[in-house]
């Protein structure tokens, strides 16, 4: 937990230069620079500051970062990339090596948080998690990597998988996840109880994926909305993708309702061949979001570059934001607003929230978002992790 | 024109090294290395060779590249858009000197051929069109800039524009434009009647700017047929955008047969947030079609990068691209493809085609889509323009 000065920044779309100032570790004033100082200083050459990023929702034991350039081999659809993963990830490298070099990257491009969904079946086991956890823990502490216990392949439809996935959450997992409950899994009452009554055993929460669309995956959403509230499980159920929200039924909405009145979050990835969320509605509806990389280059798809501000602009372009206020939203949701979708409130850059600053040189956090520049400064816990 | 010997690179997904062969500027053999060689030397350090990339459709004269971000300032919906440019494009330095600072970068990224559509108004008379052409011709012949007299803000609805058109075509543009004859401009009949015209009077081309979506955009296109029929103008026309063309409705294959029995090319900017046009169908036709970047960094939006690779990266996972060769498409509408749409066979990477090459470290075509690495040479003409 280190002093830092960080001189000659700027915030926002606001063209003044101002100094932040962190003590042990916190952020202590944005504005005046320090009256008296003996720490260490950095020079912040008039960049904008932003606050970390953060990942919302990964796939850090599937990636193939660092290996030689593989083409895409899987046959069509959910059940052919599944099929082909099991097949070809057995002679890869061990998962802790892959995302070591995959988590350097997102050090490097200033993210501090990421929210991961690793693989537990009958198959591997534990021993993704295991080396997810591994890593984030080379790492010396410079990113906190979020475990989902993730069921890729089926839960109900692979006997022992539940029960991998509650020795998981006991074993280092921070929460639990599902599939498709219905679409992917068969059953989508069993699924959900299942999975609700490993969190409640385990006082943990939940990250469901959800690319069921149209009204199986709006009953889906409901079922989600009514266990939550029985187990008083407000503020601690993710849900992930929701494709299900972003074809304009008119019943959205009202799902929307239920959604911000139970405290259930949602995470993107915005990804290029679906509709987006309607953001709008849910930023209005004080609904917490979050957006992920989802894949980061590996047998699912080879998109994905552990660049959380690229992807705040993929996501903005994508959903034709022209204007810096809507562009900006985006990288909100990969940075505060997404940590505050993962339950954390003090990855801010404000007083009070933790000393963690990203520099570019960019006129706006818009500006930024569209032109992806390498970033001049990272720092963590305000210690400088990069400097160029 | 330049002999050139390119040593040690590689072409497409084959792995083994090549040498490529420029004689005077043209491509005289791919393979084996030449037997003596007395000419100039390019290492390709094993990196992979790609054509020259080619732009098919840009806004060259509205570019605020190299200037301060500036946030976007546009009301609502077209006539917004259209607006906003007129009232603050006065205000900006001139477009020799805007247009001149972007050519450099797309020569700088590779790019050897652009068709820019530029606007002619009563407010602006010719000077776009001027601007446009005197910077194209201040970089000495590295890239080439087809013009499309392109009436912006309306042909009918702004008396006086048709005049200024057909001045424009006799006057150093290529080609003569059109926007929405019916969405935008009031009258489909007597707006394409015209254009046609001017392109039948002075031997030139036709490139349409067609936005207007559903029944109306399609029977337009029946409009556009139609009269390149009646004039003999296959081959000799391109469909800008054509999103009539992205709903999915069953009449597109009817007319995307008679769009091939005519010879009209397409072209996409493959935009966030329209869908994507149907290109397997297109191209299984034998359709030319080209992509392009539309503005870039303008009064009607921040993006664009004037980095075609990038963009063929963006259209491939905007479309859900996964395989190498579905995104090696993309590349190849940014490349030979799209030259080919502009009317232009010999932008191709094989023997007699122009000695212009790009080298980028990547594995693959797709791999470069995805990666977008900075690019280590680009040769026009067998000279050596740009190496790192």
């Amino acid at each position: 937990m280190s002093d830092l000065w960080i001189n000659n920044v700027r915030l926002g779309s606001r063209p003044e230069p101002v100094s932040i100032v962190i003590r042990d570790g916190r952020i202590t004033s944005i504005g005046d620079p320090p009256t008296d100082w003996s720490g260490p200083t950095l020079d912040g050459r008039g960049h904008l500051a932003l606050p970390g990023l953060v990942d919302g929702h990964a796939h850090l034991d599937k990636t193939l970062w660092g290996l030689p350039w593989r083409p895409h081999s899987a046959g069509p659809g959910l059940a052919g990339l599944v099929e082909n993963e099991r097949t070809n990830r057995t002679s890869l490298p061990p998962v802790r090596e892959r995302v070591s070099s995959l988590l350097q990257t997102y050090v490097d491009n200033g993210t501090v948080l990421i929210r991961s969904h690793v693989d537990v079946d009958p198959d591997n086991g534990l021993s993704a998690v295991e080396g997810v956890l591994e890593a984030a823990a080379s790492l010396d502490g410079l990113i906190e990597v979020e475990v989902v216990a993730f069921p890729q392949s089926g839960m109900l439809s692979r006997p022992g998988t539940a029960e991998l996935m509650e020795a998981a959450v006991r074993n280092g997992a921070s929460l639990v996840g599902g599939i498709d409950p219905a679409g992917f899994d068969g059953d989508a009452v069993t699924h959900l109880d299942t999975i609700f009554g490993i969190a409640e055993r385990n006082d943990c929460g939940i990250d469901l994926h959800l690319h069921d669309r149209g009204s199986l995956g709006r009953w889906e959403v409901g079922l989600v909305v009514e266990r939550t509230r029985a187990l008083g499980m407000e503020g601690r159920v993710t849900i992930s993708h929701a494709f299900c929200l972003c074809d304009g039924d008119p019943s959205i909405d009202g799902l929307l309702e239920q959604i911000a009145d139970c405290g259930i979050s949602l995470a993107t990835v915005a990804p290029g061949s679906v509709d987006p969320l309607p953001l709008d509605r849910i930023l209005e509806l004080g609904i917490d979001i979050c957006l992920g990389q989802d894949g980061i280059r590996d047998l699912w798809s080879p998109w994905g570059d552990a660049d959380m501000l690229g992807r705040a602009g993929q996501m903005a372009w994508r959903a034709g934001y022209r204007r810096d206020e809507d562009i900006e939203r985006c990288v909100e949701l990969a940075t505060w607003r997404g940590a505050k979708a993962l339950g954390r409130e003090d990855l801010h850059l404000e007083p009070g929230g933790r000393g963690d600053v990203v520099l570019v040189d960019a006129a706006t956090p818009a500006a930024a978002a569209v032109t992806k520049p390498p970033r001049s400064a990272v720092v963590r816990d305000g210690a400088i992790v990069r400097s160029q």
